[in-house]
């Protein structure tokens, strides 16, 4: 498949869909790298093993799986840090024995920069991992991690999200000197979603059409399969104006069940790890509340009385299931924004780079 | 004010709207356990200065604020743990130099007494802060502080959060040597709070009609106040049925901005610490997307254009706001959720004890 690249060959969302179209190449391109995120790995070790993540938006949504990254494969514990903190409430921090990773398609959000500088001042290994490895974040940084994702054009991303959940598992599992591992279980995940791409949106498209007026879901997980929803979710709300909200399979349990009705639709992500049970646990209960269930995941089957299966490929190692799970909803927001009349590439009021404070 | 005990004297919404105006008195019940806070604090500095707090729901929305106490008052870094790398993933943490904080009201909920008792024996030093001493939570921990907030019989928490937000505020300040002050500074929340009751509910009662079809909000907050933006927006799922999400001033410019329009009001929570311009400029964008804009916090007069403002007093300490900013949003509940002819003291599909997976 190939896409124009002349602005005068424009159409609505024509980007957004290639840039789906592109990860498993961006994916592979990442994975070339792969020396470098071994050398800061080594470092990391030395300076510190603490790691702290900071980023917006989808960069928060890949540092949720970071968490699991480093803890499963490293046996370290990562931390989504409040960049608050630090930057407007100068907390006094000895960050000595913290590895900081700076999270940014960019490179050029303020508050992550600010936040890295400072950290590096306390004594941080600064990591930034960003797309443009000439940004003022990479320059700010004692090393950087290139995304290698390629111009990401349309706002809403795709492809570095997908290649910033890869760096946070490749970075850990150096870490936990499991690199070759994961690197050979990425490039097996490259294959799969190439190779599954066509099905997958056909799929997509076929369920979007009845969520056009839909005005509020759920998006559920739990563990790494979290940061997967809120990316979901994320992807709803700014190509779609669907309001989706993240929560925990565990949390939905916690008070937000009461607002369910047949009108609020809830996207389950369903994968096969030791969370599975409490997925089909909360997705029982949504139906109590006769709310429509989307089913997504490689255990989407799994799920009791789904209304619809979005069901993809399993990768040969299951902590790798969100690269794979996020997919169907990138498509199914760029196939509901088309039918919607919205374009996803430009989103009204969203620029692709952030500056706000 | 005295309210009925008897259950034939029940009427929907009584008991927490009774439980909203004992907040006050129950503040002060924590603040007679001062020693046992100063004692905890004592062995958490020997044990273990990584702080990790775990929780659901009302519990998870203050160990938010638990971030900011002990980064702001002790300069220790606490997160909000993954509880599900614990006990579903089983990942192998060294959790010896941590301590962990199980939050719970019952002090029943399943997987946080299991991850306290995982992390014990990995070597944390584990405290349980719940409304039960007797509770299995209490029996697994090390430690137990008690919230002391009396008996919460309304499904959606009020008093029990905001004794879990000074309980952590408490806390933290004896760990930085401060909780003279700050145990000051909350006796003074308790009277600005207790005079200030009736004014607010009259505000929030006269705000809450014209919300009675709102199907979606946003509720913005950052640094500290984003604990009671998190529960401000529970407050209305549970208790309203209104698809409120929870959002940080900054996150809401990366990416949800898209999904604003005139029928999608934001709850702005305003306070005078270093993230008010951050919030204000969230404000400010929200805005331009013509959305009504509701403005609360000691700081709510600094939004320009708010359409309706619940302004509470001032802390004599800024950190202390959350105190305060909470209890419009869940006067507001408690007023919306009449005016649906919802009880809010019992929703829906929920029991006020959790016992999901």
């Amino acid at each position: 498949m190939s896409w124009p690249e002349r602005a005068d060959e424009y159409a609505p969302g024509l980007r957004f869909r290639a840039e789906i179209h592109e990860q498993p190449a961006a994916l592979r391109r990442l994975l070339t790298h792969d020396a470098e995120f071994a050398l800061v790995a080594s470092v990391l070790r030395e300076r510190g093993s603490l790691v702290r993540m900071v980023g917006h938006g989808s960069s928060d949504n890949a540092a949720t799986y970071g968490v699991y990254a480093f803890g499963v494969l490293a046996g370290a514990t990562a931390l989504r840090d409040s960049i608050a903190l630090t930057v407007y409430f100068d907390a006094n921090f000895d960050m000595s024995g913290s590895t900081v990773l700076g999270l940014s398609q960019s490179g050029r959000t303020p508050d992550v920069i600010e936040y890295l500088s400072r950290a590096r001042r306390r004594g941080a290994f600064t990591v930034a991992i960003t797309n443009d490895p000439s940004s003022e974040l990479a320059q700010v940084a004692e090393a950087v991690l290139p995304l290698e994702a390629g111009p990401e054009l349309a706002v809403a991303a795709t492809k570095t999200y997908l290649n910033q959940v890869a760096a946070l598992a490749l970075l850990a599992a150096h870490v936990g000197d499991d690199g070759r591992r994961i690197a050979d279980g990425m490039k097996g995940v490259s294959e799969r979603l190439e190779e599954a791409l066509p099905v997958l949106e056909a799929q997509a498209n076929a369920v979007a059409l009845p969520f056009a007026y839909v005005g509020r879901m759920f998006v559920i997980g739990r563990g790494p399969e979290f940061a997967t929803a809120r990316e979901t979710a994320l992807k709803l709300l700014e190509t779609c104006r669907t309001a989706a909200s993240p929560l925990t399979a565990t949390d939905l349990a916690h008070g937000p069940l009461a607002v369910l009705d047949p009108l609020f639709p809830v996207w389950t992500i369903a994968s096969r790890d030791g969370t599975l049970s409490a997925v089909r646990e909360a997705a029982a209960r949504v139906r109590g509340f006769g709310s429509a269930i989307v089913a997504c995941g490689d255990a989407a089957d799994t799920i009791d009385g789904a209304d619809y299966l979005l069901p993809v490929p399993s990768p040969a190692i299951p902590l790798l299931s969100p690269l794979l799970s996020v997919v169907p909803g990138q498509l199914f927001a760029a196939a509901l924004a088309r039918v919607k009349g919205f374009d996803p590439d430009r989103p009204r009021g969203l620029t692709k780079v952030t500056l706000a404070q």
